[in-house]
């Protein structure tokens, strides 16, 4: 098996795109991947989406995109596990070039969740739940949150206020992403009189609907050494039930710890050894409930990391440090890619006043639905 | 580079399934495929299939699908490419095994489009199209078929009834096969009077919706040496534009072409090589141009193959053994798996009345959209 290096990365803008549809969006990632890479052929195309089927009405993205970038001919297909499907399409390409099979490989991301002619946003994010034993119930997505989040409260005696840091960490650091969705700081009052959406989720613990595509290029490390940006060290994909009520225990989410752990050995590493863990944070609950699982704070032990000023830029754990899903936007499929490229950026150095010092080792992990799905990477830099 | 074998297959019956879910379904696969293996735990799971979210409101079949099938917890994803996500699948867990990273992976292509209770059939299918050039001009996925055979009676001079052999051909292999969803004759006059439903395409050159589910678990072939049931030689993915305008020449299927001879000179083959083909025969049309784009005929021969019989059990290239898409059915992301269950079993010598006598050598080609996909892999006998 090879050893696989990122040699270009590319984004667009998280937000409303209301001028590019989904094949613009990721013809805007894959270019500058491309150039940033200093190649102009690739042998696949990995796209990892969720929802253009029922929000677009295009499936087939993998041919698609990749005639519309001028790769007509190559190996190209859709890879979906609901919010992690970018994190799944990066494994794909992963062992497309651990494999042998291919030299060159995009992983591109891609969800336009705007402007858009099908089934409308919630019905069709609610298709990562279970479909039969929660959504047909009645509750959405949201809900589902929500009450992970009403049970972890009630479990360790907490108030709202509680997760708040970590809305406020990640706008903080999205103020200096010129690629975030919301770029204005917010307050701790703010976040205490947001909107209340499904109690206790508010408006501020909620990643919010939004286009965006990201992409990367993949490489054996053997024969690209020299435009290395940085190594993947770890791939892990685990799951668990699609239904809370199926889970073990609903506040440890077991995917997250089998990836998580999966990951570690893989790279022969610790918690410790992580210097950024760029997490999925499409509530503020699930942020909590990762760093737990991937065992930065014991169980109950998360929300203090928040207040502390662990999840910091300069903490001992930094987290969401471009925004994350809350701030810098989570269009779903390109979530797990925009994570990956980041991380790529903070290790290369690039991230400006958002850098953390010496980072060397960065951990993305992408969760699909409530934590049925959790797909690890650990990167290290050249 | 692992060499890759398979060691169990598993399918359901093809047809319209109102008592079983599409969860069911997958596992009415998985479990007669893994006692057919002999194994109890995998590593991963590899789901095709390209409608569950607009027809069943469910995305994230992976983790949904492991779970159901006593799984819990083992790496798993969707993947899609229109009509040929059942080869996607299987390609992926090919790239899975060969790569190293697991030794047993279980493919399952799984579709459910009767009893569903989101979009219509018409409109979910056609997001294998174009959705902005071609689907919002007001034309359906069979209309852009019809197009395609149109064209080629009108290049070769030839009247409808040249296609009949092919459809007479599917119904009459299908007759033999108990998972097959049309097991009566045709006649030429019951093709020649069938109610047309985008002209020239009449309800006999065409596949029918239906709900299926099929299965084969892969293991490297250096540990599973005396457990295999037949050796995957060849695996290729190639692509072309979605839309037909776009093409080099419409009655020229490039995707199936490049899949092909990439396909052949992996196994070092020929045409002659074949014993046996399970072509992507959607529509009469479709098997015809398949026949020429992968060499088995030249351009405006490929009706002559079935005029002549060679398409027959005990013709020059056999095709749609069991009944092809045609009459085994064509429940979309499962066929591609389906088409390769049906090659382990001729090269096993297991298909009765319809066995391909000495068949040594089988391929099967699963086509996403109106060719915009083809996937090839080339299977040897044990």
């Amino acid at each position: 098996m090879r050893d696989v290096v990122i040699i270009g990365t590319g984004q667009t803008g998280v937000g409303e795109h209301w001028t590019r549809s989904l094949r613009h969006l990721a013809h805007d990632a894959i270019m500058p991947a491309m150039r940033d890479a200093g190649v102009d052929a690739v042998g696949a195309l990995y796209v990892g989406n969720m929802l253009s089927g029922q929000l677009v009405e295009q499936e087939h993205l993998g041919a698609l995109i990749a005639d519309f970038v001028g790769l007509r001919g190559i190996e190209a297909m859709k890879i979906e596990a609901a919010c992690a499907s970018g994190a799944a399409a990066l494994r794909t390409g992963f062992m497309a070039v651990a494999s042998g099979l291919h030299d060159l490989v995009l992983v591109c991301g891609v969800e336009k969740m705007t402007d858009t002619s099908g089934s409308d946003t919630t019905t069709a994010l609610a298709t990562a739940a279970d479909q039969e034993y929660e959504i047909a119930e009645g509750v959405s997505f949201v809900a589902l949150n929500a009450l992970l989040m009403r049970r972890y409260m009630h479990e360790y005696k907490l108030a709202k206020d509680a997760f708040a840091p970590f809305t406020i960490n990640a706008h903080k650091n999205a103020a200096n992403n010129a690629n975030a969705m919301f770029r204005s700081p917010v307050s701790a009052a703010a976040y205490a009189g947001a909107g209340m959406i499904a109690d206790p989720i508010n408006l501020l613990d909620s990643s919010p609907v939004c286009d965006g595509a990201a992409c990367v290029v993949l490489a054996p490390a053997d024969l690209y050494k020299g435009r290395a940006q940085a190594r993947i060290v770890a791939s892990s994909v685990a799951t668990d039930s699609l239904a809370l009520h199926d889970r073990r225990d609903p506040l440890m989410l077991d995917a997250v710890a089998t990836s998580s752990h999966l990951a570690y050995a893989q790279a022969r590493l610790t918690p410790d050894d992580i210097d950024l863990f760029e997490l999925h944070d499409a509530f503020s609950i699930m942020a909590v409930l990762s760093l737990e699982a991937a065992g930065f704070a014991p169980c109950g032990g998360g929300v203090r990391l928040g207040q502390e000023g662990a999840i910091a830029i300069d903490g001992r754990i930094p987290i969401s440090t471009m925004g994350g899903l809350k701030a810098r936007g989570h269009p779903v499929g390109a979530t797990g890619v925009y994570q990956v490229v980041e991380v790529v950026q903070q290790l290369m150095g690039r991230c400006g006043a958002n850098q953390v010092r010496d980072a060397r080792v960065g951990m993305a992990q992408n969760i699909g639905g409530s934590g049925a799905t959790a797909i690890t990477h650990i990167l290290a830099g050249m």
